[in-house]
């Protein structure tokens, strides 16, 4: 069971869950969210590695709103790493990781598994409270106590996070080492109509250092790069 | 915050939130249950106990199915107690108090409160391993990690289950006291068309006995009084 946004860090941990010799069940959540060519490219990067199943479930988050990935919050543009210290950011969404890791729990027990990877990193991203390994941890305490397989023995829960502790050049790395395609990942909050990212938002300005330090080039299109 | 169902025991849990002086914001979920004109009912109870905002967000549990209450498979009748305590039954949804915890954060969040009440039974339910006080302790124990207002100390996570500890009969007589017209409430996992109760599943037996040993009527409608 693969937490699969389309992003660069959930290709990588599909790409290290196959690498384990598991068969991929990759599941991606439509929530309303304004990228959604995300969606297409999880897709694309669920065959490219070979996902033996893929699903694509809609969750419409937009009901509760309160995120500028589902609001029409403006998305912060040109901010320093400092910038991006100093407490959690807007594009957070309300127990984001929480609700996937639950529909992962509900999925994994219906297909017969406990083993859910999910692609956060804490280093990167030490503003978001649900990407730290406590609150994993604590999560794979719960799904312990609160599904069938688990309480019977048959399928413990575990939380699996490869990349929580690695730098974005070394994710980079890794999944370039593992075959990862990422011309078909997509990072960007804010993308153009032709899915082409902005180069300026938190999230390209962490994957554009992170292939300048792994001293590779970024394959993904940027608008201002035609 | 309250998860209601439109069952009798989410109404009795709303109408003991209300008493506590809270402003009540319901969240009903509509995941591709069999049983749907709960939703209904969970309109009107919201309604009627005086629910300041009532949500109903769709999330279609069926992509995933392994359950009698999504699925296909039928719905036992007629069982004894006995029968009842004798494992998990076929109707567990997998994870779903976890999902729809998860989603009660979430709004939780968007609206200022980390206070959740759920309506969860452990004493005519053991067999669901999402209804026990330590899974409820341990979901807690997750959600005051995972949100931003939580981590800050704003809105610290409360699961609050007032019912657990109690028989089906004192449920009973405690919403009857808080003026919870039951009338309104759906628990029937098989009902017909109109909307009346089957008196047969595991849900209709531990309701109607919770009736008849709390001295009260049952008013809703079952199929075979008319």
């Amino acid at each position: 069971m693969v937490l699969l946004s389309g992003g660069l860090d959930s290709a990588t941990t599909t790409a290290v869950a196959r690498r384990e010799g598991f068969e991929v069940n990759a599941l991606t959540f439509d929530y309303g969210q304004r990228h959604d060519v995300e969606i297409a490219a999880a897709h694309e990067v669920a065959k490219q590695i070979g996902a033996a199943r893929h699903v694509v479930l809609p969750i419409d988050l937009r009901a509760f709103g309160g995120s500028a990935l589902t609001d029409d919050i403006p998305v912060p543009k040109g901010r320093s790493e400092d910038d991006m210290a100093g407490g959690i950011p807007v594009t957070y969404v309300p127990a984001r990781n929480t609700i996937f890791l639950a529909l992962a729990l509900a999925w994994g027990e219906v297909l017969g598994t406990g083993e859910i990877f999910i692609g956060v990193n804490a280093r990167d991203y030490s503003g978001y409270p649900d990407c730290r390994p406590d609150y994993l941890a604590a999560f794979q305490a719960m799904g312990n106590l609160a599904t069938k397989g688990a309480v019977e023995g048959r399928l413990p829960i575990t939380i699996r996070s490869p990349l929580i502790e690695l730098t974005k050049a070394e994710i980079i790395a890794l999944g370039s080492g593992l075959g990862v395609d990422y011309s078909l990942t997509r990072s960007c909050y804010d993308p153009d109509v032709m899915g082409r990212a902005c180069g300026a938002c938190d999230s390209c300005a962490l994957r554009l250092k992170g292939f300048a330090e792994a001293g590779l080039a970024d394959p993904a299109p940027y608008r201002d790069r035609g």
